[in-house]
């Protein structure tokens, strides 16, 4: 079976709720923690109908759900919490670009998390829905990157227990704002390594990383810069869902999407500068080897031509005869050579 | 006949519906459906005026229009639904770039459509006029991207018959924007075989190809910045003819566009990347050649000036009378080629 | 007589009518049209005084005046209609940009009308002042631009003598705009043809001529970019002067300059990218003779050297004795070449 | 005596009066004029507390000194006319950058005066107080650039005596902004001889010009960017010290400026494309020696093979006996080079 | 023990006190000064709780602590004086961007002091928290930097003893920003000495060198423009912390902060014009070197190619008896030689 593409959704009604992205097999996993500041209760769930009593509780519920391909699950969530059709579509369509919607009693935030393996950046569709008693939460794949904040919530260290699902969203932002730290500390290191390269010890490998790293950088704006709109969107909704109180870390979010933008714009012009130095490097190594060539040839022509000369066949070349004409013959190319050597020297060419 | 260009329109009186474009001779095909919650009527129209009628009903009456260049069927049309004589010049003219005019009781809105056939970008125009119980579409040729939605109101299916003409014209705007994500694929895919080949094996057929690309994309921008402008004109426009329960769809086509444009810029950072790749790549081929040449010189120069000594014809030359001496300078020009290449290999030149 | 350049103008006071510009000697040549919905009345005055009577008729005065080099005739009008000393010198300066001031009871306009002769692009100063019932139109020179609305005028066609001097003003500015699109379509031939010469045949003179059409196109940006706001500041101004029913008119004028926009921002990316298409052709170009120096070198070095062998003098050298050895040795030497010429191919060198 | 520089200042309180740039040590010119639209008072002072009486009449009292590096004059001035210490501290900084402050009772303006000596622009800080009744002008040297202004106030031509303040003010500079013009056209005569070179002519020494030229072109950038906003600033002020009258002079200023910034602009874009045009320029002449050199070996390396053949000695070789061998041989060399030359021309080489 | 990095925070709660940076081990040292008009008090203190009394006093109070490393330190510091987790965790971070958040009753500041040192720049985080009676400045590394106000403050020069914290606190910004004129005089320098190398003497180490200093620019521009965002936010917060004759002094950091900028964007430009002369010195060198081969070799190809066709043992080749055969061929050698020097001399090759 084949990946389905945004290009084959062409044609369907709005609001169809078609996976698009890398074909998954596995079956979504529901993790439902449900908590105050004094009661705790966790369960991994295999409906997600066995979600829908804790709604009804003054308790914060969280729903964190492992897969979005299972157009079922997010369907029947989306119609006990009166979700938007295009809200659910979203979530399902893997390539949508980091956006945040207010939809009054919700709010809908979708990013991507990103990871470094393998001397790779993969990324993964994290989606965040805020109510006024309940934070749902939506990954790729299976991962453990929100299992910290579940450990606090669980330990009850932090603040998390004590505020309300805003401040659990902000959690999660949070956790995966600071995974691109993570990632941005690899690529820093990866250009440290081709710079050393570029400038040391070119060669045509160093064009193709530096073109792949590029690359990288491109796909990561477009992650980003995204993002910082939806950040700055929440902190200027006025929404009632989000407290004041949550407002001061939001922003301390939006600080740090700022500063990854900030590095990988530098990490963009540093390539951009790499780029000019690999290519004046390269062109520094033709001009070496056009020296060698000319200063072989111009060593070598006229030694050649005098060879040429007493290698003639005419009757009378008085030269010829002379009892040491061919030592002074091979003195005198000795001469020239020498002198030639001596001149591309002062020319500083050899 | 030859084709109209805008420049031909220059002299004429503003409002002159004069076709700008390629000549069209087909006769345009009038498409009428008129449909509300309960009943629906569909008919295909020789005379734009048997379409007049439906006009006063309170169903919502949707009539599309295949061809732009008949001046009498857009003048009619003008006169019977009191369009301003500007806005039928623009529906005429196809070098019109994508722009929303908002005339109180109608919202004229015009964009572009972008195939793809046989490897190359065609556009056709499309023009869109929503009232208070109609909408008027205009396409350049007939064509059958309207056609699902024609077939979801004549089955009943979706969300279109029970809503007002903004829906059905967010339907439109959804279609066309929908196929540029098709479009899209396929300029990546052309994309990626073009950065395979021209790291991997470079050829003055390559950049042409690179050049065309990056014209395409030229184009596409072209057409798509301002769609941007127009849709985020619709929503802002605060026309009582689009209801709120439409501006959540359009918003939707909104993160589109900008999910379009997004993916054109990304394209263009590849494409201007992909340049320097190939420039590189063909300095590193020069430095091949060079490096060839330069080995070939510099290990044949000597081995020719010492046959050339001993081709001299000087009458006392003691190598020459040697009983060996032919052999000794076979074995020493062997000696010095052997030399030459361990030191190349060395240097990394072999 | 020299051309007098804004440079001149340093030290002189504010408000001096001193013409900026190549000089011209022409007599400015006045023309009168007055008209309403029933009347018109048209004549060609020696003096400028001759039109003043008309100031005070309800009907539309429009006086066209071709020549600025007059400051007779401006200072005269300046005087008899109350014009600030800074607009009358801003009709006098050609080197002007464009732009719009509102003095309340007249709106000044100045901007550039473009032509194409003989592949250059000429530019020529145009003013316009906006009154109660006047329009002032000034020229550089005597041309037939305006041709097309004194006969639309004088036929009754249209609907400028049904409307205000607001109407007759945009009728102008859209006549300098609509020939704005016929020189954007010789440039976008010029380019074509560029285009295809600098990939099929790239030699020295297409570089000139492509510097020459970028510095047309940065000439044009200069022109162009300044109107766009001078059109969106008279839309903006709110000023009695302009009727709303002409506001529509122009919002159209503001829709082409931005198209006139567009178009030259894709001619200048079109050429850039040309540029780069054409210093790779040049490069492959190098490679293709680098290739055949090197081809012809490592053929003939290795031929060359085993003449040189057995033309060496040495009293022993078995080979020369054999009966066939000049003929093996031919036969080795053409042996060398073709498993050259075999290798090369290999490589895909030749 | 070393010239002090703006990293010397580190560590001072701030509102120390140190002259920063190079160091001068002429007497400052203290030039008084106090005029009104009856009368008028000049003196050249000794001592700046001269000019101190003339403050508190009704007349308009400008004083002009030729010198900011004695911080005693500007300090005494200070104290008198109760300006505060910054403002002091930015009139004796030449590296100031353009500015304006409005201190309430009176505006404080700086900016730059550009000139053209021996093919070099120079620049001169230049500071404007405007007071209620009184303007004070700073100039670091002794020019002459407002003397057409003292020369039309004494003669009573122009409106100057017959305006307040900030007329003479705007005098000022519209007299420093037109002095840019003259500066522009000798930088535009420049870069046209030197597009000619670099067209024509392209040497070593061409791209030195064509990099001072950019540098001088970042300086102007640098001086005249901030300018535009010095104006707009007073413009927007709404101070009560600028006159409604005056403001429309100054809005001139401003699109002076503007124009000032787009020539330069222009000029940046253009020395940008020559850089192009005199690198591939340079691409050609190499293309050009690359070819004359593959074309002699291409001619020479076959001939001189085939006279290595017959230099061969071998005992049996039958061409070297036939009558006409040479002459055959020497034909056949003949033809071959003919073919050559006939091929390269073909092939549009020569 | 390794440095602790941004990445390795991933996971932790929001508003945990964790140093990222270089490791340090130095015991911070703290000094307080408290002062008003008439007294002063100054001490270095062991633990910071000896600070807290001063609190309470309505003088002045200044805290400045060399050492961000120690959570002890920060989190007692925080209790005390009530200030928000996360404005501890920015204090310990110094790879915070420059920021600025405003809580009401106190304002936090952080910021990066540049110092140049051994050809580098080397970057400080500096933190001021400035409160309704005390100022608290937190600095990595122990320095000197401000040294110069508490000498201006014990021995009351300048006006820091007669104002309260908010001016305190712009000395502060002050000695920073002044600071980073310092570090563009020295790279300035730096550029200048480049730029003659880059001119005259262009080798592969000026490459390293200027992309070197192009990375220092990056890094400069990242410290440098999100502090002009700082101040004009503290300029335009309100807060009642900032007393309005302050706001005057902080505009002046304010105008010092835009001319750095203005600075680096123009080193920014003549770093990228040095590269495009270094670039085109090293094609113009391979044109210099091409230029000596080909000259070469067009000299000595067509005369070795003459003694080749003497060379050849021909039976009949009548030159070979004539009597001046050899001279005759010599002279005409010669000749060619001659002709092709002139040649080139003519064509402006040597």
């Amino acid at each position: 079976m084949a990946n389905s593409t945004r290009a084959e959704k062409a044609g369907l009604p709005p609001g169809s709720l078609v996976h698009v992205g890398k074909l998954k097999k596995h079956i979504p996993k529901i993790y439902l923690i449900d908590y105050n500041k004094d009661k705790i209760e966790e369960k991994v769930v295999k409906n997600v109908e066995e979600c829908f009593p804790f709604r009804k509780t003054s308790t914060v519920t969280w729903i964190n759900i492992d897969g979005i391909h299972n157009s079922k699950i997010i369907g029947d969530l989306g119609k006990e919490f009166g979700f938007h059709p295009l809200l659910l579509e979203d979530i399902m369509n893997t390539e949508q670009r980091p956006k945040m919607d207010d939809f009054e009693d919700h709010i809908f935030i979708t990013l991507k998390l990103l990871m470094y393996n393998n001397r790779h950046i993969t990324t993964e569709k994290i989606s965040i829905i805020i109510g006024t008693n309940f934070v749902i939460s939506f990954q790729e794949h299976e991962g453990d990157i929100f299992d910290p904040i579940i450990k606090r919530i669980r330990e009850n260290r932090g603040k998390t227990r004590k505020m309300g699902p805003d401040y659990l969203a902000y959690s999660l932002l949070d956790a995966v704002v600071d995974h691109y730290f993570v990632v941005l500390e690899r690529l820093g290191e990866k250009i440290e390594d081709l710079e050393e390269e570029s400038i040391t010890n070119p060669h045509p490998e160093t064009i193709r990383a530096l073109h792949q790293l590029k690359r990288e950088m491109i796909s990561l704006r477009r992650y980003i810069w995204p993002l910082r709109d939806v950040i700055s969107g929440i902190l200027r909704s006025g929404s009632k869902l989000i407290k004041k109180t949550t407002l001061i870390y939001l922003r301390d979010v939006y600080d740090h999407t700022v500063q990854v933008m900030d590095s990988i714009e530098t990490f963009r012009d540093i390539l951009s500068g790499m780029m000019d130095v690999y290519l004046s490097n390269i062109s520094n190594k033709m001009n070496e080897i056009m020296k060698v060539l000319t200063i072989i040839g111009t060593i070598f022509f006229p030694l050649t031509l005098v060879t040429g000369i007493y290698g003639m066949n005419f009757d009378v070349m008085p030269e010829l005869r002379w009892k040491y004409g061919y030592f002074i013959v091979l003195g005198f190319m000795a001469l020239v050579a020498g002198f030639m050597l001596y001149y591309f020297r002062k020319r500083n060419w050899i």
